[in-house]
């Protein structure tokens, strides 16, 4: 088995993390979370979404977010999945956008109601746009592995998602088991034909832990030469347009595995497990409020 | 990656799990939990302990279990740890005895008030008669990665009772994660050089699910060449009602991720549905009246 000297793993919880959870936070006390995770020694976090605030109402606070993310001086990303969403991010000076696609048509339309062309030529003119701007560009593709309404997804139907993202130049792209069904051996499979059929591009492990097989999962990746992973502070969040689907992997609990394999994360676990409980008492004060 | 074509699953629930439930189950449900077990595909079930009742009273029936297995003709394991143990299991014709022996001297002298020289000594003698009655011999090492009282155990602690149960003829020998403390890195590691250094043995993995690695710990496994795994129908011996539980890996779990992998177990999953239930729903009844 190979491992990896060090890995470096990305904070989603603000984001992808919220977004999903049924309560409503309000700004003062994301910032406190952002503000929190700035402190743990992760490089990334994704802290905003400029999706429409009617399609997103959690997420309506993104000019906020943005703010004081330039404020505290760290490397954001936030979600811009459309022409207008990327103009109010520029606006603001974010240093990396980040857009996505389903893998299966059926998602996708459900999903933002768009087919998987439409969505990837919206892409082609956020990414010009972006590249001008001299944004980094994250592009996700969700239901990497298995989908709700389709079942299991064949390597073919991402494969040509990715493609279309390398080629107009997508900086990394984030394969996401947004479904949470994956197992390793489809895990490690579809990563290592991903590497042999894009040498060049950077890719990132978006692992849920529904059916407890994240783990297991991470380390299938990581046998691919996958050595970057997106994870949730907490676990926060999941995704509302999956049934069944519940839990991004906990940041605390991927950072506990690299540790005790004696891989370098270079997070601080105690500023870590300070922003996991300031996250969990968040939600918790929330939801009995 | 390495992923075979099949692997054998061990159900250890009636001994190893009901033993570390606090609440004692009657004699009549645990042979209800044997015959349902039997029916779900699994070639092996450890069913009794013919430690001295005074030790271990919730194993006081061992006899009335053996008997019940004879009964229904399926190949079991008894534990009998010693020559009075053993003299028991003989009288019943139990097929297959299993001892076993810490990995650290704390623990031992801790769990069964013994050096570990001493148990190993008491191991020839109880290999030596059981060989004579032709009964096949499981050796468990236990704290095999971790010990509580010891903190992080070393390959050569593990190494030495290994030898000693090879040397005096243990049919197979099952290294035991009792800590729930062991990831992938280790499991990897330690397993490759048992088998290298004792290439004729059988070695078994023996998970707990402390930390949630239990299923990276068992795809660590199998990357080192082992096939065969111990586990606990519904997670019986961690109290799966209690939140923060730990205790064995469920074997419905493991069926699951192999089956899920095209890793064949032999194991009907409906049958073995039946049996988790019917586990869980035994000690609901039992915790509530």
């Amino acid at each position: 088995m190979i491992f990896p000297k060090e890995v470096e793993i990305i904070e989603v919880g603000p984001r992808d993390g919220l977004q999903n959870e049924s309560v409503f936070v309000p700004t003062k006390m994301k910032k406190e979370l952002v503000r929190k995770l700035s402190k743990m020694g992760v490089r990334r976090i994704e802290t905003a979404s400029f999706v429409h605030p009617k399609a997103v109402p959690q997420m309506a606070d993104a000019v906020e977010l943005a703010t004081f993310s330039n404020e505290l001086g760290i490397d954001y990303i936030a979600l811009t999945p459309n022409m207008r969403a990327l103009a109010r991010a520029i606006d603001c000076n974010v240093p990396q956008i980040a857009v996505f696609v389903g893998a299966t048509e059926t998602f996708n339309q459900r999903n933002i109601r768009s087919s998987i062309a439409d969505s990837l030529g919206e892409c082609t003119l956020v990414f010009k746009k972006a590249k001008a701007c001299n944004m980094k560009i994250r592009a996700y593709v969700s239901m990497g592995f298995s989908c709700p309404y389709e079942g299991t997804v064949a390597y073919e139907q991402v494969a040509r998602v990715v493609r279309h993202f390398v080629n107009i130049g997508a900086d990394e792209i984030s394969i996401g088991d947004t479904n949470g069904k994956a197992n390793p051996r489809i895990v490690y499979e579809r990563f290592s034909r991903m590497k042999h059929d894009f040498p060049e591009t950077q890719f990132i492990a978006h692992f849920h832990d529904t059916n407890q097989f994240a783990y297991a999962n991470v380390l299938a990746a990581l046998q691919a030469g996958i050595t970057k992973f997106d994870s949730s502070i907490a676990g926060l969040g999941g995704c509302p347009f999956s049934p069944g689907a519940t839990g991004n992997v906990s940041t605390e609990g991927l950072v506990k595995l690299f540790h005790e394999m004696n891989i370098e994360t270079g997070m601080d676990e105690k500023a870590m497990m300070d922003a996991a409980n300031f996250a969990k008492g968040l939600l918790q004060q929330l939801t009995s409020s």
